[in-house]
């Protein structure tokens, strides 16, 4: 048994997801003041905080929900004016980190096959794929939206790995998070990586591989091949 | 009674809604060939038209269904890459007509209520208007979606009244088609000025006023109020 492929968790694994989306957010706040929005950029991103934290980030109303808690109704104007600016923002920021591209062509050397899991919609994941210029690393990607359930449910895992017709002991997993990464990555028998970076790294928990780059990546499993593990 | 308020149709009234659009589905075609898409730009061309045809404009899966079609099967990354593309070249080629927003200065000048009265997506709408820059011209944006009912229901034209807080008698209404906007607006007692533009402009049926430029609408409703009409 070898390692024949590496599989990715994407936001903030492969890009820096907790910053950009939260300053998109507060710009998109700031319009919807200008917009005559009845608030102060605290109070509205307070609001706004409780309706993701309550609805999910993957739900698609949170402006719509953000102008109503504060308007009493629904403003058509200051929720778009919101989508708008939130977008504008996410695509002008969106960027892999320094590493990421640099370890994916390593990896790519190497002759390993590469894949991304990632809880969200399909198209918005892959959108994300192709702006960032990375798309054509992949091999696979799977989306919870694709297979109905998402992390941290290892059938998730277990799905990965079939479309990547590899077993759990040939994959190294790379993830930021314990609960939804490598604890699920882990008990499919993958050998896990965690990058420590966004806004889990310091989530409790112990992976035996913890990096802080993903140049790190590409040592740890040229080990693991070398070791014939 | 006088003339107290306009009325504006969007899409081929304000901003030429049919090339922009069609000139963004076949930039989004090339690109979804080069992504893998196994068709020739006509053939992927032709198929787009009659599920566009078939499902209507405004539904949300045109090139999810265009890729099934082609390829037998979904496949996200072809699909994104005609999404990120149509958008891209939608938003860069947007803007109004010429005479639109010197007519709108001269409307605001005689201290006209303005208004737009529009099929559509509420979000989609508000953000054509903000995006051409000329949301704040209008005191009231009516859409089918918010109301319930669209074109050429005589009922969605009563709302848009209601909401102007005007009689018809009182309103002129300006639109590109005899059928979803002249007739219902006419029926309602609105005075009618029907510009010719866009894929409706060769469209059967005599308006009382035909205009070739928005720049005519302000002579009209400058008539309307001296006859006293």
């Amino acid at each position: 048994m070898t390692i024949k492929g590496v599989l990715f968790d994407l936001d903030d694994t492969l890009y820096d997801s907790t910053t950009f989306v939260d300053r998109a957010r507060k710009e998109a706040i700031k319009m919807m003041i200008d917009a005559g929005l009845n608030a102060t950029e605290e109070e509205a991103y307070n609001i706004l905080q409780r309706i993701i934290k309550q609805k999910g980030s993957n739900y698609g109303h949170h402006f719509d929900d953000l102008v109503k808690a504060i308007e009493g109704q629904y403003n058509p104007k200051i929720v778009t004016m919101g989508i708008i600016t939130y977008h504008n923002v996410k695509f002008a920021l969106l960027r892999p980190y320094p590493d990421t591209i640099k370890t994916l062509i390593e990896l790519k050397k190497m002759r390993l096959k590469l894949g991304v899991v990632t809880d969200g919609i399909t198209v918005k994941q892959w959108e994300k794929l192709i702006r960032l210029g990375i798309a054509d690393f992949f091999d696979e990607v799977v989306t919870s939206e694709e297979y109905g359930l998402g992390k941290p449910n290892i059938e998730f895992y277990r799905y990965a790995l079939k479309k990547m017709n590899l077993k759990g002991e040939e994959v190294v997993y790379v993830g930021d998070r314990m609960d939804n990464d490598i604890i699920p990555a882990s008990k499919v028998g993958m050998h896990t990586i965690r990058i420590l970076r966004g806004k889990y790294k310091d989530m409790k928990g112990k992976c035996k591989y913890e990096v802080k780059s993903l140049r790190e990546v590409v040592d740890i499993v040229k080990k693991l091949i070398e070791e014939g593990v």
